[in-house]
């Protein structure tokens, strides 16, 4: 039977709204990857009582407990002390953390604060998880049959502790095999694309499929479960195939990751290279692109270009474009796209050219974008588009057309 | 006595990871400015049995809960039947919903799905939110003493319908005030911060003082209550005076946002504008001053500079600077900040150049960043840092550090 988890985010920070509980997704995505069901999520301030009681509702629902947060060194910090009082266990100070704090500490070169030696106090019996990190570490422990296991709040360190110690744990109670693959679709709308495939969606069973909607894309998961993973996958490759050929291009990849890491690829696999000039995403899809490793062999660089002299000094854009057309027009958008080519000497070049608002100006309503792509083989293509009145959503749905628009002049 | 709220977000997307619960974030803030309490955030699935379960315990706790998800059109979305099930109350069609959702499609240029008309069917008797931003519309409804309310998931849709409907409702059931002001502290640790204001921390019951770590950043909240807004703020501005003296300028704002909002403001008090030469940071620096609406008053551009030649091409940056130091030194960093603000002609440059792994080059370690700015009076300072092998981290830890020497350069 499959095991269940369940994540208690410890933290009033996060009821305060002052972070998003970006731990929860991460752990979810292993468990997930882990054949692990997850049921609930909960979130809880810095208050023992109300720690406790979400611990006994988690505890009569699920086999697994994953804590994150609550372990640092401020008088706050009580998920070490909570938690080892709900299944009865003692606190007791670990030398050899204590020992480690104070190594990073000094390899810092930082002065430690007496406080920092509390979160080396840890349930008695229970395994340390180092942290590489920071200074608190995590541990797990087994009591009442549950699985009890407590991560740090600060989210590298959770993500380090988390793949590095608690998922080989986990990997040692987990049976069966949950294979999981997601198909990732842009350009039409998640009612669409159900209204294409609902027989299918109904009917399905093992795997199962189910649709969400993610600023302006759908992605379809795919998840079927089996006694080894060769049959789990077996069982998802007829329809990720039949999915694929009923939406064409439309679907950009399989467990692609994003528009920017399938776009990489394609240039890797092409040996061609990449450039942008950027107006209103001020810099958005170079450093979207950039946040992925190797990005630096296909992508020469973007030109981030606020005023009209960075444009013309920068990227060849000429002052007469802009007064005839406005700088925001298809021209200079294409003008930007072949200067960016150009300059950088790229294969393919795009240019980005809009308003992300909040205000209007020169009668063009906010939300117009105009995106020009100059392919490898110099043909140039804009196309304008109307984004709302969001900025945010503006420049994020800017920068995902122009990487579908740089993908689909690579299929061809 | 104090409203408690309870945010449940429906969407076995947020189970299995896809998405971050970045709507729990939101409300939680708007929910702190109305004095509302938060003490639990629950996510479940889009399972009918532990939705219920997850109302029924939040039923016990809290007197408003709001949902987020599950309003879509597609067959697992299910809150406004549970939700109406769980406060015996049917569905019915709202047709004033039908017709605008027709509107929407009609407005967009494409074809309405024939299950999109399954979201105008809503709890008898409910206030009906509007979606000015999709298709799916909220609601509001009192039962059992508690009030109920239904929020789209997308994260747009939400904040939009939020504050424009939901957060006027809430105003008319929150009596008394809670007063929140955020100290934005870079530069120093979270144990050392607290090591310094221990006993205050302590001692502090109106307001009180909390402390959290956010990459490389501290903030601490000061939160007070009191009959009007403004006794509350009277009582927290001494306590905000005597943190900010301790603290010196290592406090960048008071509920300032972020450090680029800060530099950004300054810049604009000041009248100075800047430019950036990204290399490692690709392009981040950018996105985040751009992100914020007014950047173009300020900020010239930036430029990412991937490969030597771009560098070389628009920067400036002497190819034999480039062989002799390494592309990732003081000189090169130094280099490109004066590229940058000659070339946009701004007032300041900054530039970054480093590694941000995954692998190292020139025997040169991961994490190793120079970042130079050339200030508004002609000087330049060069900072090295070693910032850690965690790609994400050392990009944004390098931008936050660049943002932080232009604000200090402009305090002086």
């Amino acid at each position: 039977m499959a095991l269940v988890a369940e994540i208690i985010g410890v933290g009033t920070e996060l009821l305060l709204g002052n972070v998003a509980n970006t731990d929860a997704q991460m752990i979810s995505q292993g468990l997930s990857a882990l054949g692990i069901h997850v049921y609930f999520h909960t979130v809880v301030g810095d208050n023992d009582a109300r720690l406790r009681q979400a611990v006994e509702i988690a505890s009569l629902r699920s086999d697994i407990l994953i804590t994150t947060g609550g372990l640092g060194p401020t008088y706050d910090d009580m998920t070490k002390q909570t938690l080892a009082d709900c299944f009865g266990l003692p606190l007791e100070r670990h030398q050899p953390t204590v020992d480690s704090i104070r190594a990073y500490f000094s390899r810092l070169g930082a002065a430690m604060s007496p406080n920092n030696e509390r979160q080396a106090d840890l349930p008695r019996g229970c395994i340390v998880m180092q942290n590489d990190c920071g200074t608190a570490p995590g541990c797990i422990f087994e009591a009442n049959g549950k699985h009890i296991i407590m991560l740090p709040g600060p989210p590298h360190e959770c993500a380090a502790m988390f793949n590095g110690c608690a998922v080989p744990y986990l990997k040692t109670l987990a049976g069966g095999c949950l294979v999981s693959h997601n198909i990732h679709i842009f350009g039409i709308g998640e009612a669409s694309v159900e209204e294409k495939l609902r027989p299918m969606m109904l009917q399905a069973q093992n795997p199962t499929i189910a649709p969400y909607a993610k600023e302006g894309e759908v992605w379809l998961r795919v998840t079927a479960s089996a006694d080894t993973e060769a049959q789990a996958e077996a069982l998802t490759r007829p329809v990720i195939d039949d999915i694929s050929s009923q939406l064409g291009d439309a679907v950009y990849g399989i467990d692609a990751g994003s528009l920017e890491s399938t776009l990489l690829q394609q240039l890797k696999r092409q040996g061609l290279t990449l450039a942008a000039a950027e107006s209103c995403t001020g810099g958005l899809l170079g450093a979207r692109l950039t946040a992925l490793p190797g990005a630096s062999e296909v992508f020469c660089g973007s030109v981030c270009a606020y005023t009209p002299l960075a444009k013309t000094a920068l990227l060849d854009v000429h002052a007469s474009l802009l007064e005839r057309h406005g700088v925001v027009s298809a021209e200079v958008a294409e003008a930007m796209a072949r200067g960016a080519k150009n300059r950088l000497a790229a294969d393919l070049g795009v240019g980005i050219t809009g308003y992300a608002g909040p205000t209007a100006e020169n009668g063009v309503p906010v939300g117009t974008v105009y995106i020009a792509l100059c392919d490898h083989h110099g043909q140039t293509t804009v196309k304008q588009l109307m984004l709302g009145s969001d900025r945010n959503r503006v420049r994020v749905m800017a920068v995902n057309h122009a990487l579908n628009m740089a993908r689909l002049s690579l299929l061809a």
